[in-house]
């Protein structure tokens, strides 16, 4: 039903296939990535964005920089991979996914390597590891849909900002996965998306994703998102996360935090949904997240012409943050965290630490 | 100092020429507008708009369609006047200035045929009155800047949405008239313009006549409005109106409402700088003022190339309504509506008709 943004093609050596998403809608083009370069190229040009897919990408990414060695030494493999995890973690400095998923990487790496494996071995591992967070990702999508489709009732009208959707993840997404759930279990469901200025994820991408699914989509500009509210066309907000802290501040797509205001405002439930894998534990609070920076060029040529005058300053970030305060609650694959806080994340987290120590089938 | 939005050229047969807004900032193009149809044209296009300028405009394009006539009767020049402003009426709903200058300009061709002037005299005392309507156009916005430029200390930052500057008006503007005066006085003013999707008009237009003035500016996307302000980054808000209900309701560009939610969140005055003609004295509140719904392609192409998959819904309203509850203060000509509600703005009004009863040398 929903859009395969990535997947690894061949045993070993292989490549990844990814959706070339800088070209939608008006092109549907499929990238095939080959190395550790092209895959922090894919990701940095945002070819494959939203936190979750840039973890999945990463992860491949790693394999992608130890399956071609010449000098296959299992010291040279666990260098090569720890080289390019170190290469990928630059392509963007938001989304925690990407650290998260770098990090299982290398200690994968680590693990076998004490283990003795040998340099084919541990290449192995890696593609191993790689396809589980994929496995994980699409599996930890259906739980977020399942958990947060209890907040649909039949008859809902969700708004949007940004993709946070099949094409921002290794599954069916984070925020659009409650409706996509809901829709398939016959609840009626419409959505107001957010075009989602600069790059326009919500006019390029989840409405293309929701059209493609058959799911009932109205675009919007990003002012407009006040005046819907207004005029009581909205039920609740879904949005994904790229970084959550552990107090419950998220961090998301610039733009998010004025909704969580307008929300507010009208008294509308304001959603995030994300899996366990976007909470960063070393972070108090959202002050710390660091916030990315893009070019100008971004707002003032975004579509082949230039919109500003020569010359004009630009401030252009990628990302703010909402606080906790301001969030309804937190729809994670371990259940709902209403309002959350420091105590209701840290119990979250727990809950889902002991259901991986539970399911030791994916660290083998 | 700031640009010149439109004239009129030559006597007695003349016409308009005006920047074509439109083509901003990439081309610098003259207009020439020489009938009723090409005057409407314009202004559907919005090659000319802001409610003041189109309130200009309009007085000028019903003298379009008396200058030429082969049957040059008073009767038929009073008729052609009525069937001109009807067109020119239809061309946008929601600016009442349109309305405004028009209602003027029937009542000049009733008085002077009253008066048993000929058809060239009625003509003659059309121009007039649209010339007239031009400079007071222009006064008024020197006022604006004066009563506005005392909200702007030393160093302040300033955010505006769409463009209520000299490119909106016959004059220097309303929401920019206070920080030309205040630049003008040696105060440093900086900026940051709301790019205004979907037409852009804060890139094209606001950046461009600040940059042209000397004034710094920097250009964001609406939805970063909210992180600039949770950045402790703006000291007001000043934007304009398209029509101003009697209890202080403010109509104006499509998320100019959600600035001033934000404002409210983030304890950031929020002014409105408008003329007294910007106020309809037959609406109670807002609710009552027609929303403008454009076109789906401004969204889905707005740069030239198509942005939102085929056939994807749309909603575009080119409005929305700022209940004045969220309104630190209306600026007009008369000094400051303070807190406005229905007393405040009944004295401003009748204020304001004072002063025009007082200065009869505008309506002889």
């Amino acid at each position: 039903m929903h859009l395969e943004t990535l997947r690894w093609v061949g045993a070993l050596p292989g490549h990844v296939e990814m959706i070339e998403q800088t070209l939608l809608p008006e092109r549907s083009v499929t990238l095939a990535v080959e190395s550790v370069d092209q895959m922090r190229d894919a990701i940095y040009r945002l070819a494959v964005r939203g936190a979750p897919a840039i973890g999945v990408a990463a992860a491949y990414g790693v394999v992608l920089g130890v399956q071609d060695l010449a000098d296959t030494s299992r010291e040279n493999v666990v260098g090569c991979a720890r080289e390019a995890a170190a290469t990928l973690a630059k392509a963007r400095p938001t989304a925690v996914n990407l650290f998260w998923a770098l990090a299982r990487m290398k200690a994968r790496a680590d693990r076998d390597f004490a283990r003795g494996l040998d340099g084919p071995a541990i290449v192995a591992g890696l593609l191993a590891e790689a396809q589980a967070i994929h496995a994980h990702d699409r599996e930890t999508c259906r739980l977020l849909g399942d958990v947060g489709a209890e907040l649909l009732h039949d008859g809902a009208t969700v708004l949007t900002h940004c993709n946070a959707g099949s094409l921002a993840t290794g599954g069916m997404g984070t925020a659009l996965a409650p409706i996509y759930r809901a829709h398939a279990a016959g609840k009626r469901v419409r959505v107001f998306a957010d075009e989602t200025r600069p790059l326009l994820q919500g006019a390029r991408l989840t409405a293309h994703e929701l059209q493609h699914a058959g799911i009932d989509v109205t675009l919007i500009t990003d002012s407009m998102a006040g005046r819907v509210m207004f005029e009581r066309k909205i039920d609740l907000v879904l949005v994904g996360a790229d970084r959550i802290a552990r107090n419950g501040d998220a961090c998301n797509k610039i733009g998010t935090y004025s909704v969580a205001v307008l929300a507010k405002e009208h008294a509308i439930p304001f959603y995030v949904v994300a899996p366990l894998s976007t909470f960063d534990p070393e972070l108090d609070d959202g002050s710390k997240i660091p916030i990315e920076e893009r070019p100008a060029a971004e707002i003032t040529h975004g579509f082949g012409r230039r919109t500003a005058p020569e010359g004009v300053k630009v401030y252009n970030p990628a990302f703010d943050v909402t606080p906790a305060r301001l969030i309804t609650g937190i729809v994670t694959e371990v259940g709902l965290i209403e309002r959350p806080n420091l105590a209701r994340v840290e119990a979250a987290l727990a809950r889902g630490a002991a259901r991986t120590a539970a399911k030791p089938a994916s660290r083998p």
